[in-house]
């Protein structure tokens, strides 16, 4: 909260002085900030502002903020950037970097950025651009260290001095053969454990753990999750090393990824765009599809009722009432069993062969919930609703055979909504679907479902003999 | 699922080995993995049979492997070894990993944990148990390094060779002075690209962004995610540097968060425990209130369908079958929105001030989804429930002025849902809640007796005239 204050208060004051034409006291304030934080500054700028300041940028700073920035501003910057001025932002900044933007622009702007580049980046880029989507090789970074095992420790670091200022990460290296395939993994630890005569080679680790460029993003994140690396890296069908993905990248892509949990589960089609990003028209498109199919699938629970509405309305017009509390109980019970399941199965927690155990666990649980819930319903309804409010507002009394029904049905509803929650995830799973796709709202519709049938069923069985009597 | 598979071959293999006491070979094996696979393994072995193989570990590995363990694992490991193999796997774990497991352990267990440390790691294990709950302390390694800034690029490499062995990181160093003041902070990259003779505080950063040890651990990985850190210093409240955060141990804090916003917004009070690891007896406690306290306000809105009941009746017992997909419907559009913007504000891409922009936006966007869904509804109301089913299962056709009802009571649920849906997290975080809890549960309760209210009106405005007539 504080910080975004600090912001505001510092966009104003740079506005102030854009004003008053102090372009060396906006450049001194700019020069204090971190590339993150000036991109967040720039957003804030009336766009026709934003390339002046831009300008007043320091050349390190400039291409580090540039990437830092929305899409939306880096095109309105690109448009307006000279020839130039273009191609120093872009010598400035990693290809991992280039090829991000590159995705996410025009083809006019796209064509722009190729022209100024040399034909070396050219090729690079557009053989990233061919990686399969999501997959490690479209992460990467090209920029590494690599080594020779026959180098000695020395020869190292006299090699690691003359590449690092233009490395993301020199903390590990790897070691490579003369047709670049992956040997070791050293890291700048190692190096300075050891003797400056002593051979690479000779401490390095072997097999270190590596991604082909084509395997999914998320796998690797994983990979270093686990194993807690700093770097993993990348290699082609042959073990030619290509590149490197580093833990930064690996965070983004976690939370991506958790966020397309999140959204799938709330009937959303996931996006890269954050909400503030997206308009009007990608919001409604992300949104409609489950809706519609939701809304159409519940319209069969509507058919169920029509089914058992005459002999219902015989029995008692009081069992209507309790049908959205049944219902949403059961979407609830079932949610909250299919959600922890799905989170387990994407932490690699829990695995499809745990089926078994999952369901003798919410076979328990699920138990000992109903029955709590249904003493409490069967309390609230007989006691509070009929003894005590029924006369008030003039609905009449709940007879006792009445709660018995609704809280039969209700242990039934949770017993079923937590089995068909927790054992749809792990069928995804086990058909290689996405088990977020199944969760929450289409375990509702079923559990819906087979809550009123169940519902209705119990209810003539049990209210019939006293209604009739 | 590969992997799976091979970890249940060299489970086989290694119980085979066991049984032919062939103990030679089984360390071969275990020499050949990480420390997470040497886990992974000894969690797969018989209880009675897990110390066996641990033995085997060689001694780096054990206390790397023992750290990656399951808590239940870890104790039972911790209650058969004898004082001599505690203290030695002990005193090759860093610090934090120690007291994480002693925050996890029982009382005797603790003690004779403690009891194998030497004075200083005591003292320094008590300071750090004494840090707020989810502090930045509590997470902190105080293996790092530390440099002056007087010394030279070369007496430093120096101490950094002196102390590397027992850093788990070195990549960063930190510059102090006297009274362990923070001044700088220094990569390796940066030493090795001065010259040996110049002082670290010639080109060292300085006012590098640090956290305070009752910083909350969310606050720091958001810092470490957003400037792309590898690792945080730790600073008390006279900046005198106390530790250092790393990168890995953020990964970590990142998926928990996660995992704790998805639990809460599926009504399921977060554990820090897997779910495997939990108890039916805790997945019980952690679902129990939440079940409750809903199922408990869902029976107002059957207070709703009570005060109605009659009316509705009178106009067509067809309205109530359309009762399920209303609800539904309109639960589903609001946790679409309540959802997104949850995750919004957690990954700080909305903020409150937003609220205007965030409010017109789905004032747009729910408008277009509602209109159309109200016309689908119509459609399949009139012309496939209406006119195509309608006699086959025997409740007559609907008539259009019912259809119209449902469909101007859907339009305006979904309109409504989306309103609260995107207002109440917003709410929330403006009175320093978590939003998550606000998530969509309770909004389902809210939206349920809203459009319940909307359709009893609806329906009788303009049901009324037809049937009547």
């Amino acid at each position: 909260m504080e910080y975004v204050e600090e912001l505001r208060e510092l966009t104003e004051k740079v506005l102030e002085l854009l004003a008053a034409k102090n372009f060396r006291e906006i450049k001194t304030l700019l020069d204090e900030l971190k590339p993150q934080d000036s991109a967040l500054l720039l957003e804030e700028i009336p766009e026709k502002d934003m390339l002046v300041i831009f300008r007043l940028l320091s050349k390190e700073n400039a291409a580090e903020t540039f990437v830092e920035m929305s899409n939306d501003s880096q095109e309105l910057l690109l448009n307006a950037f000279s020839d130039a001025e273009l191609k120093a932002v872009f010598d400035e900044m990693f290809l991992d970097d280039t090829v991000d933007i590159i995705e996410e622009m025009p083809a006019n702007v796209v064509s722009r950025i190729i022209k100024q580049s040399d034909t070396e980046t050219r090729a690079r880029i557009n053989e990233i651009l061919h990686y399969p989507k999501d997959s490690a090789g479209t992460i990467m970074t090209v920029e590494y260290v690599s080594l020779r095992g026959l180098w000695t420790v020395k020869q190292s670091f006299d090699h690691i001095r003359k590449v690092a200022v233009d490395m993301e990460t020199i903390s590990t290296c790897y070691v490579i053969d003369e047709k670049r395939k992956l040997l070791g993994r050293v890291t700048v630890k190692d190096l300075l454990l050891h003797d400056y005569e002593t051979p690479v080679s000779d401490f390095m680790e072997t097999d270190p753990i590596s991604a082909e460029t084509t395997d999914d993003k998320e796998f690797v994140a994983q990979q270093i999750s686990k194993y807690d690396l700093n770097t993993v890296p990348v290699v082609d069908k042959e073990n030619r090393m290509v590149g490197i993905i580093t833990v930064d990248d690996v965070l983004d892509v976690l939370e991506e990824e958790a966020t397309e949990d999140i959204s799938i589960m709330a009937a959303v089609t996931p996006s890269t765009d954050t909400y503030m990003e997206q308009s009007v028209w990608q919001i409604w498109k992300n949104r409609i599809p489950w809706l519609l199919l939701l809304m159409i699938s519940a319209t069969f629970t509507g058919l169920i009722i029509n089914v058992f509405e005459g002999r219902l309305n015989l029995l008692s017009p009081l069992l209507f009432a309790c049908i959205p509390m049944l219902m949403d109980t059961g979407g609830n019970a079932g949610s909250q069993a299919s959600v922890t399941i799905i989170r387990g199965l994407a932490l690699d927690e829990i695995r499809p062969r745990d089926a078994l155990k999952v369901l003798w666990k919410e076979v328990r649980v699920s138990a000992m919930l109903a029955a709590c819930l249904a003493v409490v319903c069967f309390g609230k309804l007989y006691l509070l609703d009929g003894l005590a409010f029924g006369n008030i507002i003039g609905y009449g009394v709940y007879p006792w055979y009445i709660c018995l029904a609704v809280s039969v049905s209700l242990f039934s509803t949770v017993v079923i909504a937590k089995m068909v929650g927790c054992l749809m995830p792990l069928l995804a799973k086990v058909c290689k679907l996405d088990p977020a796709v199944v969760a929450s709202p289409f375990i509702t519709t079923i559990v819906d479902a087979l809550s009123l049938i169940i519902y209705c069923l119990v209810s003539i069985i049990i209210v019939s003999p006293f209604v009739v009597a």
